[in-house]
């Protein structure tokens, strides 16, 4: 952002981007007596008798908790909640504009992950669903799984996943542009973190085999020094040939670049290095790990960003609101990997062979289809899997 | 409610009384790009330095938490965090439709005090004052003193307060109407539960000497079994002749009766024991203590209730919400006893004396004027408090 005071000059003006309203007209005492006592205490009852009731009856089954702590906003790092509080509303927003999903900013006073864990648990009962943001990792991995076990609502890290289904969806359409297969291709994903870790594993998960993760010490092998559990165990499915080296190693003869990093890491000469059609998506933000032309210039044939202003822009709002808005409307218990990669699957289907281009390979954000399709995958999913079919 | 089909037909249709709305446009990427990323990071890092910021670039300015663990839920009792939620989205509905204030369902999934107290510390971040609803007593009383000590925003047990502001607002105009005056008369609050103490405290705040507190098994005394800390600590304001006895004998030449116990409970023989021109508030749902009738053929001449269908409605709507957009206009650290005797005053001197009547001594709900009056009492009370005047 340029101008620094756009920005703080209409959160000034908005003094919150987020509203609570009523669905219902209260102006006069007989509407009071429907939505408020006595008439509420009919509800209440019904759902005391049957809690499954709770979804007829009121707004959890279409409102989600968007929860932090804090502790790795955006490119801000450890803020804490208070300071985070813009970017849960700015997400809660985008989950109402684009899903038609009610969401509930809640940020944490805490950053044990303990406390993380039992206080989500206890104001659970609104929730239909859990969006987890911006909690730093290996602390987000704890959280995630220990909250997927202990309640019955989706639970969702969407720096993980949200960002892991985007690009998944984007290397798709980027391998159908250049005509590679999965199996055949060389992987590079470069950070180690929460996203970086997730898409590892959703690449994997979509049938690649080659696949190495980098993490600022160099690849992550059997002899990485300091790495974290999470880390350690993708060693189980990643660098199968246990090589050692840094990134420039990894990328020698890799097809695709997956970065997560840091900006300017990526140098021209790594990517001359690279296979011919390489594909390239340099998500650091603000600055890429390469710029698009730069990378272009050294051979990259297909480069995305997490810039709004260069083509094929990685952004996980064309992923959240349709994921949450699918498994609220199919009354999924948890987010499977197989809803991960059917709603990474209906992205990349949403650009036709005819858009299909170096330069167009993510569909719209405004496209009302991508919220429409992605949440049509998940809520297929959601009940092939209660039927106990596969997805 | 009669019909018992109306409310639930109503509540499966709109399926949450509540939806979260963003205050702007957010449909081009120039609009993302200043509601979300990478816009947002600008108040993020202001409040950051500054965590007042946060009531400048944030919902938390306007935004209150309506928390219950679901123990005391209107006339229902425990019926828990889940089945109370459609009163809780309610309560946050009147918020927003009678002051503009947006308002958060947190359903407590625990009961026990220490974890509600830490779970709502945890969760405060994002919200700038706390409205506890339905709580059982006394583990209320507890929650809320702990809860006020801990946080730098309001906290305010609408169950206690808002009903008490209530009450004395009701009996101001009462008496004003039979002239009286408070100093000679005599008070009984019949209901020793977290609304009855919090009455009985107000009432005194505001300068009644005479008043006696009455529970299940009679008057509150030196002598009772079985009474809790809170009750018991009434006794150094309360029953000061530290008599013995039932309802019927407290009521023998008393003034005034605020009732929030049990349906029909007060005999036409208990009213006629009371003063001339007695005024009696009978407020137990959803059968009042004695209907008003009955009342006044035994010669009282004020009757209230909880109920729309009788004069006098003694509802909590004509304050909670004012009292809190003022709390929050005013940026009030808490709300004080001052705060809530201005409050009530406010309410009263909304009835003229052309308007004032057996029938008509409380102000209307939906007149615009309530929410606005009560507010400017709290924020006024508030600003003089800051500035170290009395209220």
């Amino acid at each position: 952002m340029e101008n620094k005071e756009e920005p703080l000059r209409l959160h000034r003006q908005w003094r919150g981007k987020l509203e609570t309203v009523p669905k219902m007209r209260i102006a006069t005492r007989e509407d009071l007596a429907l939505a408020y006592t006595p008439g509420v205490a009919e509800p209440c009852r019904a759902i005391a008798d049957d809690p499954d009731a709770a979804y007829a009856y009121t707004m959890k089954a279409n409102t989600v908790a968007v929860v932090s702590d804090g502790s790795a906003v955006l490119g801000l790092g450890n803020i804490g909640p208070l300071a985070a509080l813009p970017v849960m509303e700015g997400k809660c927003a985008l989950f109402k504009a684009f899903g038609g999903v009610n969401a509930v900013p809640v940020c944490l006073d805490t950053q044990d992950v303990d406390e993380i864990v039992e206080t989500v648990i206890r104001i659970a009962p609104a929730f239909g669903g859990i969006n987890l943001e911006d909690i730093s990792a290996p602390r987000c991995f704890e959280v995630e799984r220990r909250l997927v076990e202990a309640l019955d609502i989706p639970v969702f890290h969407d720096d993980q996943h949200g960002t892991a289904i985007v690009v998944l969806s984007g290397v798709i359409n980027a391998l159908r542009l250049v005509g590679k297969r999965k199996e055949e291709c060389r992987v590079v994903v470069n950070g180690a973190g929460s996203a970086g870790i997730a898409i590892a594993k959703l690449l994997l998960s979509y049938g690649f085999r080659h696949l190495t993760l980098v993490d600022r010490c160099g690849i992550v092998s059997s002899r990485s020094e300091g790495i974290n559990e999470a880390q350690r165990a993708m060693l189980a499915v990643t660098n199968l040939d246990d090589v050692e080296g840094g990134l420039a190693d990894a990328l020698v003869g890799a097809d695709v670049l997956v970065g997560v990093s840091a900006p300017g890491i990526v140098s021209a000469d790594m990517v001359r290095s690279m296979n011919d059609d390489a594909v390239i998506f340099a998500m650091a933000n603000p600055e890429p790990e390469i710029y698009p032309d730069e990378a272009k210039a050294a051979g990259a044939r297909v480069v995305g960003t997490g810039r709004s202003d260069f083509p094929n822009q990685i952004n996980n709002v064309v992923a959240f609101p349709g994921i949450f808005k699918g498994a609220l409307e199919g009354r999924a218990r948890r987010i499977t990997e197989e809803m991960k990669l059917a709603a990474a699957q209906a992205l990349a289907d949403l650009v036709s062979d005819e858009e299909l281009s170096e330069d167009f390979i993510m569909p719209e954000p405004f496209d009302p289809r991508t919220v429409e399709r992605v949440a049509k995958a998940v809520r297929d999913c959601a009940a092939r899997e209660r039927e106990g079919r596969p997805c």
